[in-house]
Formats: C-alpha cells, sequence, structure tokens
C-alpha cells in the first residue's frame, strides 16, 4: 500500500516533517508563499527556516493546496495556532474522503480554547484525526540526533499503520490512543518552560529547577486529565518529554522569555527584540481560564500568567508559590473535575 | 506537643537535613566518628563535608547512639545503604516504642534488594517507617535556593504531623503515602542518570537527553509499579523531579561516570579517579534482577548494567537501544506484572 502523503505548513517543523516521511512515502509540502515552494521544489532546501540542511531529493513542494491535498492519502498539518482554522478550511475543500488529518500544532485556538485536534474535527467531520508530538527540535534531527516522538489516535491500528512513515533511523516513534493527553501536553509545556526560564533567570539551582519542572507537569497534567486525558501521557514524551527538552534546551523561545523576564525585564522589552512571538506567552491566560472552568488548581500557570500580565515581578510570583499551604503531592486528578 | 529528634549519620544531606530540623524541634545529629560528632557539637559545622555552611547554633551531636536515639520521638535514617542494616540494629537498641524511622537513604541492599524501609521493619518491626526523597541537593538547598521534597508514609496524618518538621522557608514537603514509589524512585534514578550521561559523552541532544529521561523514567515505572508503587509517585518528586535534577545537575556522580563511559573510557578508570562510588553502577544490576524477578522490560538499565560490566561499548549500547522494535509509548504497567 503506498500512501502519498500532504504535508500542509513549511515552517521549520514542518519541512523537517515533510523530509522525514519523503523516505518512506512520495510527499509534498504546502507552502504559503509561492516563491517558497518554487524555492524548495528547485533548490530541496528551505533557506528560510533550515538553510544549512539539505533536504530529501524527492520532495515537492507546491503553494496550491489543490495540488497537495487532492491527491493525498495522508495529510499532515504544519501550520501556527493562530492560522490553523482557516488553512484547513482550505485543506478541506480538496480532502479526499477518509484521509487521515495529523496535527503537528502545539497550541490552542486563542477564541475557542480549542484543540487543534477538535478544529479538524469541526472544520473536516468524519476524517480520523490525530496528533505527532514529543521532544522535537527539528535542527537536532535534522543534523542526525536520535529523538523519539509519539502519534496519537483514538483507533490504534492507524497509529501502528503511521509509525513507519514517520519514523526515521534516527526518530522512534511510539503510538498513543489519547490524543487529548497528547495534545495538552504539547499546548501546556510552553507555559511552564517560561516558569523555568525564570527560575533561572532568578538565579535558581538545579533543585528548583527541576521542582519547578515536576510541580509544572504536575499541574499540567491535572488540567488535562480534567478534560479528559490520560495520567500516563502526560509522563510520557508528549508530557514530560517535551516539557524537559523545552526547559533544558537553549533553543527554546519560552524559556528564554522567562529567563529575561526573572532578570527584571519587561515582556514589552523581551518580546520585542524576538522575531517571533513565544506560545507560551499567549497560552499561559487560556489555561488559566480552562482551569477555572474544569475547577483545578494551577499555581504556576496562574503566575506566569499574571508576570507576563505585568501584575507582580516575577520574584513576587517566584516568593508567593513557596508561600502556598502545604499538600499531599497527588491531588485533583479524578477525571472530570478536582 | 514537642517532637525530640535524631539524625542518624552525620554526611552531607544527614547534617544538612539535621539543621533544618533544628530550626522547628530539639535535634541532636550521631555521627560514628566520635571527632566528626565533637567537631560538629563544638563548632556548629561540618568541616568534612560541608566546611563552607554554618549549621544550626542549636545543633547537637554525639558518636553515643543511645545519647543520641534513647531520648529520640523521631529518628531519621542518613546512612549509606551498604551500612544501613548494621547501623539500624545499633539504633534498635535504643529505640523507644512506637517511634517512627524515616529513612533518606536511595539504594537498595545488595545481597538481599530490600529497600531501606524494609530492612526497618525486619530490623525494628512495628515501629512505623517512612522516606523523605525527592530533588535535593544538600548544599544547594544550605546556600537558601528553593527546593521541594516529599515525605512518604502509609498513614497520612503520621506524614502530615511531620510535613513542618522537615519543612523549611525554602524546602517544601509535600505528603505521599506510597512508600514503595517513592522509595524505588530514589533508588532507580541513578541508574538512569548514567543513561543520561551517557547520552551527554556521545555528544547527543537536547532531544535524545529528554527522551533518555523520559524513558528511563518509563521503565523505572514499570518496575516501581510492577514492585506495588503508584504510577502517579514517579511521575512526581521523588520519581520525575529526582531523576530530572540528577540528569541535568553537573555535580551529579552517575552522570559524570556516564558521560565518561560515553566518551569511550572504561569503568576502572573512571572509578578510580573518584573519591566515591557512584551509586547507579551498583544499583543497574540489581535493577535488572529485579526487572527479571517481576517480568518487565528495562532495556536501559540493561544497557548501562552491560556498559558497566564491560560487555558492551556505550556506543553500540546507545545504538542497540535505537534499533528495538517498535512499541506503544505505555505498556507493562499492570501491577504485579506484564
Amino acid at each position: 500500500m503506498e500512501i502519498r502523503v500532504a504535508v500542509v505548513g513549511a515552517g521549520s517543523w514542518g519541512t523537517t516533517v515533510a523530509h522525514l516521511i519523503c523516505a518512506h512515502a512520495p510527499t509534498i509540502l504546502w507552502a504559503r508563499e509561492e516563491a517558497v515552494a518554487e524555492q524548495i521544489d528547485r533548490e530541496h532546501r528551505n533557506l528560510r527556516y533550515l538553510p544549512d540542511h539539505p533536504l530529501h531529493a524527492d520532495l515537492r513542494a507546491t503553494s496550491s493546496m489543490a495540488e497537495a491535498v487532492g491527491g493525498a492519502d495522508l495529510v499532515v498539518m504544519g501550520v501556527p495556532s493562530h492560522g490553523f482554522r482557516s488553512t484547513m478550511e482550505q485543506v478541506a475543500e480538496h480532502l479526499r474522503p477518509w484521509v487521515p488529518v495529523i496535527s503537528l500544532t502545539k497550541g490552542l485556538e486563542q477564541s475557542t480554547r480549542l484543540r487543534m485536534s477538535q478544529v479538524v474535527a469541526e472544520v473536516a467531520p468524519g476524517h480520523p484525526v490525530g496528533v505527532l508530538t514529543g521532544p522535537n527540535l527539528a535542527k537536532e534531527i535534522l543534523a542526525g540526533h536520535a529523538a523519539a516522538t509519539v502519534v496519537a489516535m483514538a483507533d490504534v491500528s492507524m497509529a501502528e499503520a503511521l509509525q513507519p512513515i514517520f519514523g526515521a533511523d534516527n526518530l522512534r516513534v511510539y503510538t498513543n490512543t489519547d490524543v487529548v493527553g497528547a495534545e495538552m501536553g504539547g499546548a501546556l509545556k510552553n507555559v511552564i518552560a517560561i516558569a523555568s526560564g525564570i527560575a533561572d533567570g532568578i538565579g535558581a539551582s538545579d533543585n528548583t529547577r527541576a521542582a519547578v519542572i515536576t510541580r509544572g507537569l504536575a499541574e499540567l497534567t491535572r488540567l488535562g486529565v480534567a478534560m479528559g486525558g490520560e495520567p500516563m501521557t502526560f509522563a510520557g514524551l508528549a508530557g514530560m518529554g517535551d516539557l524537559i527538552a523545552t526547559c533544558i534546551s537553549p533553543q527554546s523561545r519560552n524559556r528564554h522569555v522567562g529567563e529575561q523576564l526573572g532578570r527584571g525585564r519587561s515582556l514589552e522589552d523581551v518580546v520585542a527584540e524576538m522575531d517571533m512571538v513565544a506560545e507560551g506567552v499567549k497560552a499561559a491566560p487560556v489555561a488559566v481560564e480552562l482551569a477555572e472552568e474544569h475547577g483545578v488548581e494551577m499555581p504556576i500557570a496562574r503566575s506566569v500568567a499574571s508576570v507576563c500580565a505585568g501584575e507582580q515581578t516575577a520574584i513576587e510570583a517566584y516568593r508567593s508559590l513557596l508561600a502556598r499551604s502545604r499538600r499531599p503531592e497527588v491531588y485533583g486528578l479524578d477525571p472530570g473535575g478536582r
């Protein structure tokens, strides 16, 4: 069975995934800008996002959604959360029946607070939907470093069929049936990465960073489980794994933003000098809203949202976290509530 | 209710815990060597392990077990695993009825493969037993950095009564009733820290380190759950938290050993230049034996044991881990077996 694949979105991760899949299946990459598509199609290189990495010689690229999606047996969505719905609407016009859609996007829709797989289900009902997520920095994988990732779909037989398509010698793919958990892990880890960065910026120790990451995962898990995710997913690659990679990597934009906040700078100053917005800054208030809706405690996300909004300084937030009343380590994990 | 506390063992962590408790309760530290006890008692400083840190002015020290334990309402054991049983036998001679014993020791008894709390139960049956464990580097806590830890006991009301005794402004104490999980997390994390160090030594990326830590926690959890621990404990401070701190800290001896192995050096060479043995080196073969006994897969621990035994090089072990057959992310978590 030959599976033809369309990857929608030519950012660094979409391009990398297209390059990896191309080793196993005919693959076409959709880029919004015609010039970008032409350049990738002709030179097998993405000069904008990955100038140093040659791409698979068989990789095609186009800016025509009809051409990319019309013949595809699998569609992989690699566009940012703010443009996800409108792009998915274009995809849906050309999508053949029953073709599965896999999201690479780690974020929540701002206005609706929906996960990307829920947006897919709204726009293209009836199509199997899943996510590919985990601790995966595009440049490290392209450089040949080993990594592991998760493909999560409700139907495990489909996830198993996709394992060899996404895998590579240096990318080990695990399956999981918990789409909610996998998706919430990816969406919320950036918030905790800001908190971990704040600890770094304040000059905290390895103990402190480990505690922030661990308690951050605990609260992220509380919310994810209240929303229907499985606790063990959050202990896996899509939760803990991605969180650790983001919190320890100097490349993480979210960790960087936190570090600068921890040094006492304002969010405006930090963001002004970056060419991309750190997603955790947007996700923090959404996480707080979801936590209120589901009745779970998320003190770290609340502090991050508060610092980002300029309501308290990083030092004040850090001190108030330490002053919380004593707790058992595990609480608030009953599915559906407190 | 005044609780008088004896801390048995004047290493860096035992001394630190005694210093912290001393702020809340009359505390006496037992040191094996009379000269060490006298020096701490007189100068309120542990010149051997913590020369730069003044200790609480009220902290007493003695080398008399009768003096330390005879009047204690709480005994805290801070001795290495290889000397734990013989020291506990001395403690038991002076222990008053029903006095709880809390272990600080992160290891397994080599000959019996027992956890320290099991050794306490064998030597002093009828005494409530618990553990204090988490991502806690003594010098960081003494330097005032914030940290979090867990006190695990079967009886939650006792654990709650101990929370304020162990806590400090910069040390947040959580309770947990899962003694098995808390103890196995501490005992096994050093094995995974060696694997993480190997990845560092080979020159792997942040993705790879995150994946090693995450999959390491997954297998540590499989074994711990098969032995009766709760999955969520391993996702907490005693599991994930301690594992992360050990894997990212330059101070970790186990991570250091792994890094040197990853650079192609032999275990003999690495150990010869260290003044203390890394506990993970001893724990790895014990973990493999326990995994076989309980019928769970621990590929990373097996690789670490194999590299430490000189049966394969670090690079060979690393490649064979990547070549394993594909798996679902969560498996082998049924209590009691596969």
